[in-house]
């Protein structure tokens, strides 16, 4: 299988990359395992941050160092401490709890601030808080740029095809991406037969994929088994290094409960946490999986 | 308050329309009564063709003759017979069971012709079977066109009034719908600070509605109380005779129950059964209720 080593960073300035320990912020989900894996083959020092109620304690066998969700000065210390200019956040932040948010003084006296970038949607927001990290001297990197090995690379992953129909309807749920784009909203859509089927908002991948197998039950719509195309790639103004879609054997699994005949994503800018995993599963369910390079680019928005 | 009386017709050709009785082929809900009403009221003659499993047993008050739903031989007879040449379809067709379908000789033999619409969603397939009735002599019409009183009009029905800001919703809402628009896809958002919250697919208004709702009761998304808009229009290329967006008292309460607080659709396009019943349920639920002129026009689809 090719990797999709050649990805391009993204970053705006082209900041020089620190040789120091790379820091990583981590979230829930398999990512931040793969990603620190990834980044210690490579020989580069690194030190976790791992987010308390959200990151998995199997990352405690890396050089880690706990802090919570909303503990903004903690993390500026330990991260200053750790000597880690640079550094990546990956992983799920969903649904946090109040208990899992503990705001420092530091936190407090930046609130106004992150708070006006809550009007505008997920890129605003994320923008805002990785200039206040640069501001204080540190670099957000992307997980790819450190770690290319977890991109899904181009082309079919796997054994099984998509058909000249599902191709069609790649092409499509591709551009209807792409002209939503501007509106901070759809990192996905489930199309069949040139008709879609479901867009993603804010109910998130998983939930969008459920809803497609609950139209089927319930005969709001009627397909022919093994039918639609889960198509993934990320929002045209998404800051690649904070947010960047995934799919994994779960992705795999949901796609298969509800009937869904494959899935796409864009190479090079999608998540994979295990690649092997991956194609096993898709292999096993009758899924196809492809990798479709440039996906954005060939869109209307 | 006002009528959006000067909708304009939106057919193709400048079919001059019949004088003789107005055919109106009914499915479900509570509008093809309102259409039947608004026609009888203007003094024109009319016959109704309610749709076995779908139309309400109270349209027997107007004319009618009974037809079941895939029975084109024995609706194209019984129209003929009541010299309907202009026709209305209305109403709606959810989840048709195969008890509730008659294939006659007629159809069966159209089949292959309908078929082939049914790839390219749903406004191909609309427009197939529009031509396929104009081949024989029947002029499709808009409800809109023989029955205005039916369309939403201008401005704010009801008491209440939407924030600045669910009016910056509002206007991201439609232009999220108007790029959507090409893809045949996408009658309503759900739009809350500049954020989508959620977009309509194949799952309708109501499924998409009751989304948000369990998004807020599991945390997915936390808003404040009475926060957030729906927001509908047809899409641009939709044929606006057989198939307008539409909204009544259900709306509203689904709209209450998913905590929003208010219903934003364009003006002149938008089927209200009736105006009268929505604006007492706006009212009493605390919700806006606003028709946007044009508002398809300021996006950018």
């Amino acid at each position: 299988m090719k990797r999709a080593a050649k990805a391009k960073p993204t970053a705006k300035k082209a900041v020089k990359r620190g040789e120091g320990p790379i820091g990583i912020i981590c979230g829930g989900g398999a990512i931040p395992m793969a990603v620190a894996k990834a980044v210690q083959e490579q020989g580069r020092p690194l030190t976790l941050f791992p987010l308390y109620g959200f990151a998995d304690k199997a990352l405690e066998r890396f050089p880690h160092r706990w802090v919570h969700l909303g503990a903004i000065g903690r993390l500026l210390r330990v991260m200053r401490e750790a000597g880690c200019k640079d550094f990546v956040m990956i992983g799920s932040l969903t649904r946090p709890s109040p208990w899992q948010v503990r705001l420092d003084f530091t936190t407090v006296l930046a609130l106004p601030r992150f708070l006006q970038y809550f009007r505008g949607g997920d890129n605003r927001l994320l923008s805002g808080v990785t200039e206040y990290f640069e501001e204080r001297g540190f670099r957000l990197v992307g997980a790819h740029e450190v770690a290319p090995q977890i991109l899904m690379p181009e082309g079919i992953v796997g054994k099984h095809r998509p058909r000249k129909s599902d191709e069609e309807d790649i092409r499509l749920g591709f551009e209807l991406l792409g002209a939503m784009g501007p509106f901070d909203v759809g990192q996905g859509a489930i199309i069949f037969g040139l008709h879609t089927l479901a867009v993603e908002a804010a109910e998130g991948t998983a939930s969008m994929i459920a809803r497609v197998g609950e139209m089927r039950k319930n005969g709001r719509v009627k397909l022919p088994a093994r039918a639609g195309v889960l198509v993934k790639a990320p929002k045209p103004g998404q800051d690649r290094r904070v947010d960047l879609p995934a799919i994994g054997p779960d992705t795999v699994a949901q796609a298969k409960a509800a009937g869904l005949a494959g899935i796409a994503v864009e190479a090079g800018s999608t998540v994979v946490a295990d690649t092997a995993a991956l194609v096993r599963a898709a292999d096993k369910a009758g899924l196809f999986v492809i990798g479709v390079a440039g996906a954005r680019k060939k869109s209307r928005g």
